[in-house]
């Protein structure tokens, strides 16, 4: 039931998943061995509905804690200093923040009571998402695939015992070095309203849609798959020209079959080879979604030597799991 | 494209994923290190649209080699001959076949041709559907969900080292054990169709839907999540009475975002908790697919102790992972 459905999807969080401390109640998913002494935390959150996001990226290198919202809507501050203070080991906790109005006010609140407490508080702000400069909920660019690189790359960061300055910058950076653009083939339904957000029509595509269904760029007649990818990548390219080589996420809204999200990154893979962009890692899969939203997003995040080594580094969260 | 969809997912699995061997001319995904000495090999497939069955559990801990058929249509003996005479190492092969009767027949016409060529073969059945005996493509019971857990458990027993009649035994071991359940919220379509496979006004469920629309027992008004856990845990319960403890899958059919798979999961806890089912483990996610449907089934899977730790043992493919 939609006044339910955060708690309910937490109860069934807890169940499948021992190994993470899910507090219903406050709605905040904690790693179970949180604090880990002298560790740095990573605390994230946002609003529901784009799950593996947050929720399921908690848990040794990645997450120390995850703060749900409703239903595409911000977490509340309350949360956030409660997560902060049940991870901290004294080593600070870095907030990792998807650029939306709601989420940043709330984080920044959260922030400041945070220290009040004693706890040291870095913040990184994910903007990467290149379709539009200021959208509905957001002022400037929308944050969006690029987290998860953030929340990875600086989580193995904190994992291998790097201090809160230094795992802030990688955050930083990893943010600076990443771009993304998504596209829709439907709207997305949410529970509350039980039906689609937006209205695409049958036949039509949305070129830069947001993670909540925002307008992008512009809307066309259904396209190929190969033309998705030469329109994607080029728009990414326009704005990040890589001499490093990248990692690629190939990533699923929530409706899309795997099937054919493979076949995208056929394309994308074939765009990136035309443009000579050297691939270090390709990701494909439903990562950051929109509910039932049928479509694709693809984000890629230039990396270093250090940068690839954190994204190789073990894992072990309930989305993305390697070497652990 | 529909004509070029199988072809084109799997260049993009080849991209994604340098740890296998793809040969996307012949339709076979081996895991890289095939032929591992010594050890018995697995083999399945089927038609896709399933994924990230069955190619995506493809590596070490699961199966030596998956083929995939056009989308919803049977793979054909060539190509599971071509997969067995790649994997064998000399210690034999497991075909595992789910009970659709093109899969049937072919795995069977390929069995002989494999041992034409001096390949031992093996074959087990999956048929765990409980919601309606005798099918659209199917004579007895379908095979669903419980694909995965024979994967995994045969495919961790094969990884110890086990023969090939001690792999079958476990595999019919683990059909024998396993129910499964399924409900549709919407159809599906096919990339040839373009439109839904299947009527399903919206408002409606389908209980017992199979995985590829086929009919199940009813259709109902839609109904709560509550309700559904209670029809769909009632139905397999009728037809397993386990002493021992269970794993459980919470699968999604594709389109039903996670955020509402762990709400159900969460309501199918609390009906095993109500009849007394003790749950070992339990995994939620979208594994056994079916293109774009939204809907979701439940398997359930008896299990030793022996077996628990198979389910346990490290596993490395796309789409499972843990402990290594």
């Amino acid at each position: 039931m939609a006044e339910t459905v955060v708690a309910d999807a937490l109860r069934g969080m807890a169940a499948a998943h021992p190994e993470l401390a899910v507090d219903v109640e406050n709605r905040v998913i904690i790693r179970g061995d949180a604090p880990v002494a002298g560790k740095v935390a990573l605390v994230s959150g946002g609003g529901s509905g784009h799950e593996p996001l947050h929720g399921g990226f908690v848990g040794p290198g990645m997450l120390s804690a995850a703060c749900p919202g409703e239903v595409f809507t911000s977490p509340v501050p309350d949360q956030m200093v409660r997560a902060a203070a049940a991870v901290d080991s004294g080593a600070g906790v870095l907030f990792i923040v998807k650029n939306y109005t709601g989420d940043v006010l709330n984080f920044d609140m959260a922030a400041e009571l945070a220290e009040d407490e004693g706890i040291q508080v870095a913040k990184v702000l994910v903007n990467d998402d290149v379709a539009v400069t200021d959208s509905l909920y957001t002022a400037g660019r929308r944050g969006t695939g690029a987290t998860l690189f953030v929340e990875k790359l600086a989580g193995a960061a904190a994992e291998e015992g790097m201090p809160l300055e230094r795992v802030e910058a990688i955050a930083r950076q990893v943010n600076e070095n990443s771009r993304s653009f998504g596209v829709a083939l439907s709207a997305c339904s949410t529970p509350a309203k039980g039906s689609p957000t937006f209205d695409l029509p049958a036949g039509e595509l949305e070129l830069g849609v947001g993670i909540h269904g925002e307008p992008g760029r512009e809307r066309r007649a259904m396209m190929t798959s190969r033309e998705i990818a030469d329109y994607t990548v080029d728009v990414i390219l326009q704005d990040l020209d890589p001499s490093d080589p990248v990692l690629v996420l190939v990533n699923g809204m929530g409706a899309t079959p795997l099937l054919e999200l493979y076949g995208f990154n056929a394309e994308v893979q074939r765009v990136l080879r035309e443009r000579e962009v050297p691939v270090a890692r390709t990701l494909v899969g439903n990562y950051v979604t929109s509910l039932d939203m049928a479509g694709a997003s693809v984000t890629l995040c230039q990396v270093d030597q250090e940068m690839l080594r954190l994204w190789d580094a073990p894992v072990r969260t309930a989305g993305l799991r390697w070497g652990m």
